[in-house]
């Protein structure tokens, strides 16, 4: 029951290290998402309400939701000179390439990884990676709680909730956990206010009005109940959208009881081929992805193909799966 | 931070009334929601684990998501005979009228009010009304932990908990506690598998897509930024679609950055008048409906007015606040 009580003797050594070292730098995966850039700014928000004089800065490109009027978190920190003798902490990643701002890596004087994917590969002088946690947030947070001498700050528990929220998808993934909710029950016992944090989490705009009317528009359903989505070239123009923000609305057709297979298709003009997403309640679906050189989880693939008719075909191959 | 020192001393009573009652009856509101329904069958299932040869009874009509197929809850309970001494439980309902199954308590033993609803009048030899609950599940779920010699069985979590997360939006409202969070890892504790009940709650179906694609083929946007959507007599004869269950899509235009009102007008053909579902993001509207012989919260009102022309007229006093 008490989360706290099982504390990792690891975190000791990390709080040995954010004491020993005067500059700390902090980062994270590139396109970073409310996880990541939550970590971050959580454990600099933290570092720095503790010790004050330290230099802590956060690489890396800022998160996509940052804009000057709407910013729930502020913008990333820039390097004017060359540090030295310096701690760097990696945080929410687990492929080496996928850092953002791995460059500073190499002069470090020590090394902290912290993380909650399946592990990939090894780097680090001190390596936490725990994949029972629903977000990097909830280890990080679940670390920062564990120093009892060192109380959580609003503003830190402010980004760690957003991180939380983000990966977990507000406690409603499996992978959220009594530890979530008792973590979370921590950060919001500081006085956060956690409305303004969801506010500015799920912020709409008139653009994504269109891009919805679009989508129902244009659905389709197969005869056994596969629904699907083509946007083409000219619809993307016309909607002013980009490719990654089109695909990003595949589980739009998400939970209709009556379909258990939803995909969208979105045209990739430059290369000349469809971005497929295939989505799934319980069936598996991975293999019709693979099928056509493409692949991914059991309930959730994706695929590239050339033409039009091919994208037909995944339709009626993952139809037969309904007969 | 330990709610479960804090327990109320009215709960001990509540359970030695238990203990009393070979026959327990349990109500709630109309119209059940998930709160309602959710109370009522956690507080039957704990209560029967415990003491398996007492007769409980859940009355009142069905749960609206109840089906044969995808059964969050159980059917209601039907009383064949009057019983003889029993206990009346009466769960997340304030107002007397409101309760489904009232004529029962007329010759009740003892009768017990739990609600977390803003007090309206008093029933029940013992009431217990706590506004700052975010559920009448976090309620009784409270209470039932608190009751140490009893262990929470997993029936009554998986109810309990549908409730919590039914009432407070996942999570989501303002309602959300501290508590709610701590309620919910106990909940969790017992191993309920709590995406079957997002599942069974989230479930849409093929004639939801219809309305979404009515309403996003429909709003209107005001000079200033109010979304509206109109739904006459034909629309929901199209749709086959009920008044109630389309002035439920009022929240589908909220969240956007660009408008802090959104009001949905719904025909009753039968009445010939429009109902009008007005919200907001911070700005005060119940003014506005105030003026139209409405009335409601700061950011949720709602009014009936007689014609299309003054439905308009609501539209611009309402863009007039956003000027």
């Amino acid at each position: 029951m008490n989360w706290c009580n099982k504390t990792d003797k690891r975190y000791a050594s990390i709080l040995k290290a954010i004491k020993k070292y005067d500059t700390i730098i902090i980062l994270r995966h590139e396109m970073p998402d409310f996880d990541a850039s939550g970590s971050q700014f959580g454990l600099k928000s933290w570092i720095l309400h503790h010790f004050p004089t330290k230099k802590v800065y956060a690489l890396g490109e800022n998160h996509k939701y940052f804009s000057e009027d709407n910013s729930l978190y502020p913008k990333t920190d820039i390097l004017l000179k060359q540090p030295k003798d310096y701690l760097v902490f990696i945080l929410d990643v687990a492929n080496f390439d996928r850092i953002d701002g791995k460059e500073i890596i190499q002069n470090a004087s020590y090394t902290i990884k912290i993380d909650h994917h399946i592990f990939v590969e090894s780097f680090g002088n001190i390596e936490i990676v725990k994949t029972d946690y629903s977000a990097a947030c909830e280890l990080i947070a679940e670390m920062l709680l564990s120093f009892k001498k060192y109380k959580m700050n609003q503003e830190a528990a402010y980004y760690l909730y957003s991180g939380l929220v983000g990966d977990n998808g507000r406690f409603q993934y499996s992978s959220t956990s009594q530890r979530s909710f008792e973590i979370a029950a921590q950060l919001i016992h500081t006085g956060i206010d956690f409305t303004d944090i969801y506010e500015k989490m799920y912020t709409k705009n008139l653009e994504d009005i269109k891009i919805l009317k679009y989508l129902y528009n244009h659905y389709q359903i197969s005869k056994h109940g596969v629904i699907y989505t083509h946007t083409d070239k000219k619809a993307l123009e016309k909607l002013g959208v980009e490719r990654e923000k089109m695909k990003a609305y595949v589980n739009l057709f998400s939970g209709y009881k009556e379909s258990r297979i939803w995909v969208s298709f979105t045209e990739d003009a430059e290369k000349n081929i469809w971005m497929v997403s295939i989505r799934s309640r319980k069936i598996p679906i991975n293999m019709v992805a693979e099928r056509h050189h493409g692949g991914g989880h059991a309930n959730a693939s994706g695929a590239r193909v050339e033409t039009y008719e091919e994208t037909m075909q995944i339709i009626q191959e993952l139809d037969d799966l309904l007969k």
